[in-house]
């Protein structure tokens, strides 16, 4: 019954300039640390997380819509559901699987393995002027986190956690929660089993999904806008290692969903 | 480009006693309130986070599995997949309807629409020497947060949105992650739609599960066992107003998953 509070903390990073492709976004957010009171000196048990469209942006991981012909498959859906053609045929492109497409709502399996709505292909808070613009999701999220946890640990020589972020819908609940879509330097599910619970008996099935919950407090913090894109999490603890994303996605032969 | 920091803090609340059927859960969390440095007084924007197993215990919603004699299709489900067949049974008396029932896994939709791994229920952290005994999900988790932020208004003079809250899987994703059940004093979901983004272009679609992502925020202090069932999270500012658990759960109609 100790009295001594437990504290996690989530910090919205002072916001980033526009970020456009081709920007240095490791050296954006390297100076957003530095902006923000209080984050740095590095802390053990800090994670970073970026949300994916900054990281897209940086990427060049988007879209011009006027360059896009949509099939007559695309139109003919759009029509239907009054929506954009254009943006219908860039999600079916980059679709491994098409899970439903029916009454408005269009679901795919990403190359990635992401379950998400148009395939978490994204036209708003794209940059001033850009209506036409649609962000994609980063071809391979876990090596966007790398690479700005490497340059931050070569910027401020402490090795931080970073977690791409994305706002994804579930099945049976309303509403987006964000999720992780790439890490680098944690293991996104921290494995309980086998640890004894509170009452020192054992706690045989809990793996908990540490990375989304993590994204999720980020949310918390960062908020309506893509003003603030960045959040540190003090105090969460994640276990470290070299986990990818794909310790998270489930592969569909053991999905009873899919 | 402001760089004033903003930021979301979860604090987990002194350990509480072990609760039982019958003890008074909102003196408890009101106790712990008390005990916990920098908590009180409460601040604009506070949401109380409650986990479901000691509201589940304070209001007697357990059974002893001795008392249980399961059924011939629970017992041979059981057996085949080594699960305890009385629990099995309990799972299956406690379901509106069986969502998914092979390969080992027991996913139901329970009384109040949540589809969710064995029906909520749970048999680690009832307390020393109630190996037998499992935790039933609450009857009304809005009520029980209901009764919570009467209990607190009443002793502290201000009014504290309440969530009470349990770890749940999810399809496509590997891991628990924490979400609402219950929630008094605030809305489940922050409807931003028609909201201008960062750009100033309207984000047309985006409904947060901030209910949702709160849950998870407290987990991350919370952490891996039940001696420190309750955080406060300070910074979210979620909506307030009545809303309830039903807002954020889909209606099957609406669902296409189920």
């Amino acid at each position: 019954m100790s009295t001594e509070p437990v504290r996690v903390e989530v910090i919205a990073l002072a916001g980033l300039p526009e970020v456009r492709p081709g920007d240095d976004l490791e050296a954006m957010i390297g100076d957003a640390l530095e902006a923000t009171e209080g984050v740095l000196p590095v802390q053990p048990g800090d994670v970073l997380v970026v949300t994916q469209k900054i990281v897209s942006k940086a990427e060049g991981a988007v879209v011009d819509l006027r360059t896009v012909t949509p099939s007559a498959r695309a139109m003919e859906w759009a029509d239907e559901w009054g929506r954009d053609a254009r943006q219908i045929e860039v999600v079916l492109q980059q679709a491994r699987r098409i899970v439903r497409m029916e009454r408005g709502v269009l679901i795919t399996e990403t190359h990635h393995g992401f379950v998400c709505a148009n395939g978490g292909i994204d036209a708003s808070n794209v940059g001033p002027g850009s209506g036409d613009v649609v962000t994609l999701l980063p071809v391979d999220p876990d090596a966007s986190a790398a690479r700005i946890r490497t340059a931050l640990r070569s910027r401020f020589g402490a090795d931080i956690p970073v977690i791409v972020s994305d706002s994804f819908g579930r099945p049976w609940r309303w509403g987006i929660v964000d999720v992780a879509l790439g890490v680098s330097g944690l293991l996104p599910l921290e494995d309980l089993r086998g640890q004894p619970d509170a009452d020192g008996r054992v706690m045989r099935t809990t793996v908990r999904a540490v990375a989304d919950e993590l994204a999720s407090a980020a949310e918390l913090a960062l908020g309506k806008t893509a003003a603030r894109p960045v959040a540190l999490v003090r105090g969460a603890n994640p276990p470290l290692g070299e986990g990818t994303i794909g310790d998270l996605v489930m592969a569909p032969e053991n999905d009873l969903f899919r």
